[in-house]
C-alpha cells in the first residue's frame, strides 16, 4: 500500500514521519485532514469530549517552521480523559471533575508533545476509567460497543480521526477497545511508561499504552513513551526472524466465542510452522479472581476521595465494584500481592521456550448495545502479571466487526515483542 | 509514662485514641494543645507551609459530637505538601505550583480523614521532593537539617506540634528525616499505600508512609493507610515474641560516621540473644548504583512538563537529576529494571533464617547546614527493593542530636515488621 493512494487521514504515522520530516507532507494539512475527518464522522462516533483545533493548528504550523522535534514529529494524536493536559480540560468522565482544568500535562502527554506530536483532543473515557460507558460508538457499527474504558482513543483511530492516541489499561482498558474497534493496541510492561498525571486506580495494575493502525506506529509511540529507542528501531521490524510462538488458550478458554475460536483457527493454521502449543502453570487458574479482587481493593482505596464525598455522582457499577473493594480485608490483599508477586516470578520461564505467547483478546466480537464495554476477561490475567501485550486485528466476527489476538511478550523486552508482533500481523493478514 | 503527667501536645497516638473514644479527652482540647505548641514554636522550625486551623476545630467539635469514625478519631495529622488537598492548596514545594488548589485529597489523606484524623495543615516538602531543601529547621537544633524530603512532617511529630503525619520516600525521604528528627518513621511496603493523589516522580520507587513518636503509633496509621487491621491490633504489640534479628551493615558500612557506628555498637550489644550477622547477595553491592539511576531515569520523565515548560523555576540540583536522567538510555533502564525485579525475587530468601534485619538509617546525626537535607545512602537499597521499614529512634550523636538505626521486614510482612519494631525499640530505650 503506498503513502500516495492513501488518503492522508489513513495514514499509518511511520509512513508519514519521513514525508513530514523532509517536508513532503505538511504538518498543517495532515492536522486538517483529521480535523476534517472528525468533522465528518464525529456525530456518529463520539470518540471526543473535547478538541483543540486551534492551539493543533498553531502547534502545526509551528512545527513546520522549525526543526524536526523527534519520533512523533507532525503526527495528530488524541488522549483519553484519564491524562492530565495543561490546555484542556480533563474530566476522568466523571460529574465530579467536570470542567477541570489541570495545571500540568501528564508525563506522558508531555513526552508526546516533546518528541513532536500534535494534541488533537481528548477522548472519551467510562466513568473513572471503569465499567460506565461514555458516549463512544463502534466506528463499524454504531450500535455495537467501542470496548473501554479507553473507548474514544481506539475508535478515534480505527475511524481514521487520528494516526495515535493515548490510553490506561487496569483490567482489559487497551487490548480489549484495540480489539473491538479493529486496530494495534498496544500495552507495555507494567510501568515501563511514566504514570504522573493520570487518574490512579490501582498501582498494581494501571499501566499507560496507546492505539494506532499497525504494528511499526504503536511502536513509534512506544519508544517515545519508554524512552527505549529499540522500539522504533526500523532494523527491529526489517530484519525481523521468524518468532517461536507458544500458543496460549490460557484457562479461560472455553468462555471464548466463535469469532474468537474461528480467528484462533485461522491463526493456528498462518503460524504452525512457528507455533507450538503451551501450558500455564496451574496455580494460575486463580488469577482472573486475584486480579478483580486486586482491582476492587485498590479501586476503592484510591476512589475514597470521591466515594466518602460524592457518592451519589458514582454510577451503581462503579459504586458496587467500591463496595466490593471495601469488602476484601487488608490480609486477603497482602495474600493476593504475595500471589502477584510470585506469579510475576514464574512468569520469566514461559519465555524459555518461546519469544512470544498467542492468546484470545475477547470473547468475541464487539457487543451489540451501548450500555456495557464488553468483558475484560483475557486480559485480567496479563495485566496482572504486568507483561507487554499488543493486540492485533485480523479477522471479522459474525456481524462483520472486527475480531484479533493478543501477542504477549517477556517482562521488559517490549523490543523484541513488537518485532515479533510485527511479523506476525504480516503472516495473519496476508 | 503515664499519660496524665504527659503534657496534650506530647501525647502519644495510641494512648490519646481510647481517651478520645471514651470522650475522656476532648478532641477539641487535643487540636488546641497541637494549635498552641505551633503557634509557640512554628517561627523557629517552620514545619508548615499551611496552617488549617479553623477546619480543623470545626472537624473536631464534629468529632466529639458524633460516633467514632475509626481507629485515628479525634487524633491531628500533618500532611507533606506532595499530598493533594481539597480544602488546602498543595504546591509541592515548587514556585510552579504556587497557589494551586486541588479538587481532591490523596486517597491517602482521605483515608487518614474517614478513620476520624483531623487534617492540621499542611507541612514542608523539599522541592518536588528532591534534595533542594524548604525552609524547615531541626527542632532539636535549629542550626541542622530536618532531612528531607518530608521535612515539615518529621519536624512537626519531633517537635510535638501533631502525634502523626504523612510522608514519602524515592530514596530516603521517611527514614531520613525521622532519623535526624528523633521519631519513628514507617515507610511501608512498596503499594501496600495507594498513591493517588500524589505528586508522582518514580513508579518504581515512590512510597507513601508516615511519622509517629512511637512504633505503635505508626502502625495505627499503617493499619489505615493499607487497609490492614493486623498492623493496629494491640496483641500484636502485648505478645510480641522476641524477633530473629540479622545484623545487616549494608555494603555501605564504611560510610557510616562515629554516630552511626556507635549506635550500632550499642544496638549489638543490648539485642546480642536475638540477632545474628546476615550477608546480603554481593549482586546487591550494584543497588545504590541502580537506585540511583532508575530514580534519575524516572524523576526525569514523570517531571516532563516542568522541564520543558518550566526549567527555569526548577533549581539547579534538580536540573542537574534531571540531565543525568535524560542521559541514561531506555535501554539501560530496562536492565535496571530486570535487576531490581530480580533482587526483590532474591530479598525473600533474607527473611528464611530472619523476622527483621537491622540496617544502618544514615550516616550519622543531622548534618550542620541548611543548605542539604543530608544523604539518603543507607535508604536507597531498601527502597528500590520494595521491603518495608521502620526507623528507631534511640540514641545521640556528638551534637546531642538524635540518632538511630531502621528495621527492614519481609515484603508484604509489615504488621510482623511493626510487632518486631515495637519490641526492638524498647529494648534500645531500656
Amino acid at each position: 500500500m503506498s503513502a500516495t493512494f492513501t488518503p492522508l487521514h489513513r495514514l499509518e504515522a511511520w509512513q508519514a514521519v519521513p514525508l513530514l520530516a523532509r517536508r513532503e507532507l505538511s504538518a498543517v494539512d495532515l492536522v486538517r485532514a483529521c480535523l476534517d475527518r472528525i468533522a465528518e464522522r464525529e456525530a456518529q462516533v463520539q470518540a471526543f469530549v473535547q478538541l483543540g483545533a486551534d492551539a493543533a493548528l498553531a502547534t502545526a504550523l509551528e512545527l513546520e517552521a522549525g526543526p524536526v522535534r523527534g519520533l512523533l514529529h507532525g503526527l495528530p494524536f488524541g488522549v483519553k480523559d484519564l491524562f492530565d493536559t495543561f490546555d484542556l480540560p480533563t474530566a476522568y468522565g466523571s460529574p465530579i471533575y467536570a470542567g477541570r482544568q489541570p495545571p500540568a500535562d501528564a508525563a506522558a502527554v508531555a513526552l508526546c508533545r516533546e518528541a513532536g506530536a500534535v494534541l488533537l483532543g481528548k477522548t472519551v473515557t467510562t466513568e473513572l476509567a471503569n465499567m460506565f460507558p461514555g458516549a463512544t460508538r463502534n466506528p463499524h457499527h454504531l450500535a455495537h460497543t467501542p470496548g473501554g474504558s479507553s473507548s474514544g482513543s481506539a475508535a478515534a483511530v480505527a475511524d481514521g480521526m487520528l494516526p495515535l492516541s493515548l490510553g490506561t489499561q487496569t483490567a482489559g482498558s487497551l487490548i480489549r477497545p484495540a480489539a473491538f474497534c479493529g486496530v494495534v493496541g498496544y500495552k507495555p510492561t507494567h510501568n515501563r511508561v511514566p504514570k504522573a498525571g493520570v487518574k490512579s486506580l490501582s498501582e498494581t495494575l494501571d499501566t499507560v499504552g496507546g492505539f494506532a493502525r499497525s504494528v511499526r506506529d504503536v511502536a513509534l509511540l512506544g519508544a517515545v513513551l519508554t524512552g527505549d529507542a529499540r522500539l522504533a528501531d526500523p532494523a527491529n521490524f526489517e530484519q525481523a526472524a521468524a518468532p517461536r510462538i507458544g500458543l496460549c488458550r490460557t484457562f479461560e478458554w472455553a468462555q471464548a466465542g466463535d469469532d474468537t475460536q474461528q480467528a484462533w483457527a485461522q491463526a493456528e493454521k498462518a503460524l504452525a510452522d512457528h507455533a507450538t502449543p503451551l501450558t500455564l502453570p496451574v496455580p494460575w487458574r486463580g488469577l482472573v479472581r486475584v486480579q478483580k479482587e486486586v482491582q476492587a481493593f485498590e479501586t476503592a482505596r484510591s476512589l475514597s476521595h470521591e466515594r466518602l464525598r460524592y457518592r451519589e455522582l458514582l454510577s451503581a457499577p462503579l459504586q458496587a465494584l467500591i463496595t466490593d473493594g471495601l469488602a476484601i480485608s487488608g490480609e486477603t490483599h497482602a495474600r493476593n500481592l504475595r500471589a502477584t508477586a510470585s506469579a510475576r516470578q514464574q512468569a520469566q520461564a514461559l519465555f524459555d521456550q518461546h519469544d512470544v505467547l498467542l492468546a484470545p483478546s475477547t470473547l468475541g466480537e464487539a457487543p451489540r448495545g451501548l450500555d456495557s464495554t464488553g468483558d475484560p476477561l483475557f486480559c485480567r490475567s496479563w495485566t496482572l502479571l504486568g507483561l507487554p501485550c499488543v493486540h492485533l486485528p485480523f479477522a471479522r466476527g459474525r456481524y462483520g466487526l472486527p475480531v484479533g489476538l493478543q501477542l504477549v511478550g517477556a517482562p521488559g523486552d517490549d523490543h523484541r515483542l513488537l518485532a515479533a508482533a510485527h511479523w506476525v500481523h504480516q503472516r495473519l493478514r496476508s
